[in-house]
């Protein structure tokens, strides 16, 4: 029996470990995102969400013609399969959101009739929207909501989502939003895409991994998390004393911190501004925006550490109305476009994804009797 | 507009990187693996499939004691509910069966009433040699079979597969190769499995993620394309020259070549035996292992590439009466113990795993009204 100790040492996490190259997008430590090209402000500032999931799928902006046949593609798929609702209706009225989408897509892989690849992709990207705004009510046998032609891809998530008119400015906001959460380089759930991506498997098997990688609190949770927080805080005056407790508690504070950006999240500054805006239109109480802004003070003094889109997204969505726990499915009805995106690009020049892992176990075991074993 | 060259080269498939110190298993590519210490051919010889398992779960052979609270563990976790059933049924009879399992496990994130993450560990254990054994049954309107009490697990997974009686030497042969498709280290599924875990995500997502990776072609998928292979060439005198056309063509020889093993896999050596001691003990034909021999003779001759594990199970399978769309459902029945130990393994010193890339795309690009765009 030998404590084999080895030779090579592994990378915790793969932090700095570059897994390939890429042209799609680019976040820097310095605050910077790049996608395709692009910096963030220049997309977010002036494109729409279908022209910016066409960006970033195709490697350029498109033509007017491109982004028609673009977006008829989308609109012609968003319908999800009689079947697909049935599934979902089995998990039952307490099913968690993201188990019910991740398991909807699951089902996709059977029952979706599309030949072609770049077909299920945009199925997959048409269909993600409508699973996010019915994952919690088909399952509680509500009746399934679903886009309207002649909206804009972004309008059409929420109208779904919500009940309530939104002005042109909320709406343009919501977009924005969704542009942001579009494509974020080699995070969690893209690498988990990739990983499968890798095996040669189909959309459909990598998007539902994808989907399985957001269930985490460390990644596709934190808005929720995020939101819930400043719930419970409530009064801006608080915000201090909470961060304090937490401290002392040593709870994470979700919505903060990032494993690139250190200095600030250029995702976290837009929505900030958007979340302020949004509140002044509307003339009546801010306190959401003056809470957010009190506690990434007080956080940035106590620790140096900057909120991420998550913390300023959620109180986004929460005053235009959508209700916490879709929080997370937004995400996956937005990313799946970049989650497509790096399948194309890891099938371009394909390698199995097959790390190696050090071994720091015994060895020379040989194998004792059940009745000669100690407990 | 600037071409961004970056400082970090990226490395493609993570070939040689290590992810993580690990005490569960080591391939070495020497021809060596290890299970907790324990060479894989004192394993494979001496016990059984619920020791290996618990071996791989807790670091330790089980005492009496614990294996038996283990075998009951598992069993009274076997029955799979009948919302899972029906979540299996409206796929149809068309579905892929791993895409089946997949749904299937992703619904248990849902359905499952498991309290404590051992709980849903053993539930998931338990239930996934039910599925395999199920998931082409139950999408084609066909009663589901069940596991008998008082059977070992191997046995109850086989009798779920055949309709068959098997000989006693059968059986430990199905009960070996379930053994040493037990757990392999960083292999694509256990990693997607960590990757998944380490969002601290459930285990039902991560084994949903494990799942997507394995309808991959280049990871779960090639003991059936190995099968197909064997069953197109059928005459021993006929593998040299088909290897030659496959070569000419430039198309993959499913079965052989691994990323660790570059002399022998161990697995495929001991499986090797086991099919010509089956074939033998039963006197009758024994052109499928002699086709085996004579491909694997080709292709060292050829190309220097042994035969792994999947080239020597599929035959053993093929001879046990499985069909072949099975051969990867049994492979997920047997990984999915290994995928546990990686969850928990992950989970005792987490960090997220989220690598970098390496941006090789253009950067400071101008927004362009959609008028003024060239196709």
């Amino acid at each position: 029996m030998t404590d084999a100790s080895d030779h090579f040492k592994a990378q915790k996490g793969l932090a700095g470990v570059s897994v390939t190259d890429t042209r799609i997008s680019k976040s820097d430590a310095d605050g910077s995102l790049i996608y395709r090209g692009y910096p963030i402000w220049e997309i977010a500032t002036n494109a729409g969400f279908e022209e910016t999931a066409f960006l970033i799928l195709n490697g350029k902006l498109p033509t007017r013609s491109q982004l028609e046949s673009f977006t008829e593609g989308l609109r012609k798929r968003a319908e999800v399969q009689r079947k697909v609702l049935g599934v979902m209706r089995e998990l039952g009225r307490d099913a968690d959101p993201i188990d019910v989408i991740r398991t909807a897509v699951s089902s996709l892989g059977s029952i979706d009739s599309e030949k072609d690849l770049r077909g299920k992709q945009m199925s997959l990207e048409a269909k993600m929207s409508v699973l996010a705004a019915n994952c919690h009510r088909v399952p509680r046998g509500e009746a399934p909501r679903s886009p309207k032609s002649g909206l804009r891809f972004s309008d059409n998530l929420l109208q779904m989502l919500t009940a309530r008119e939104a002005t042109e400015y909320e709406r343009r906001v919501f977009e924005r939003v969704m542009m942001l959460y579009l494509e974020h380089d080699m995070n969690a759930s893209s690498f988990t895409v990739r990983v499968v991506a890798s095996t040669l498997a189909d959309p459909y098997a990598a998007a539902s991994a994808g989907l399985a990688s957001l269930k985490g609190p460390l990644h596709g949770g934190a808005n929720e998390a995020a939101m819930e927080m400043l719930l419970r805080v409530r009064d801006p005056a608080k915000a201090g004393e909470f961060l304090q407790t937490a401290f002392r508690e040593k709870r994470k504070i979700m919505g903060f911190g990032h494993r690139v950006y250190k200095e600030f999240d250029p995702r976290a500054r837009l929505c900030k501004e958007y979340l302020r805006e949004m509140l002044a239109r509307r003339g009546g109480d801010d306190t959401l925006y003056r809470l957010c802004d009190a506690m990434e003070t007080e956080m940035w003094r106590a620790k140096r550490i900057p909120p991420n889109l998550d913390f300023y997204a959620a109180p986004i969505f929460y005053s235009l109305g959508i209700e916490v726990p879709l929080y997370t499915p937004i995400f996956a009805a937005c990313r799946i476009f970049g989650w497509m995106a790096h399948y194309n690009e890891q099938l371009e020049d394909d390698r199995l994804i097959r790390p190696d892992s050090t071994y720091v176990g015994l060895s020379g075991l040989k194998y004792v009797p059940i009745e000669d074993r100690n407990p």
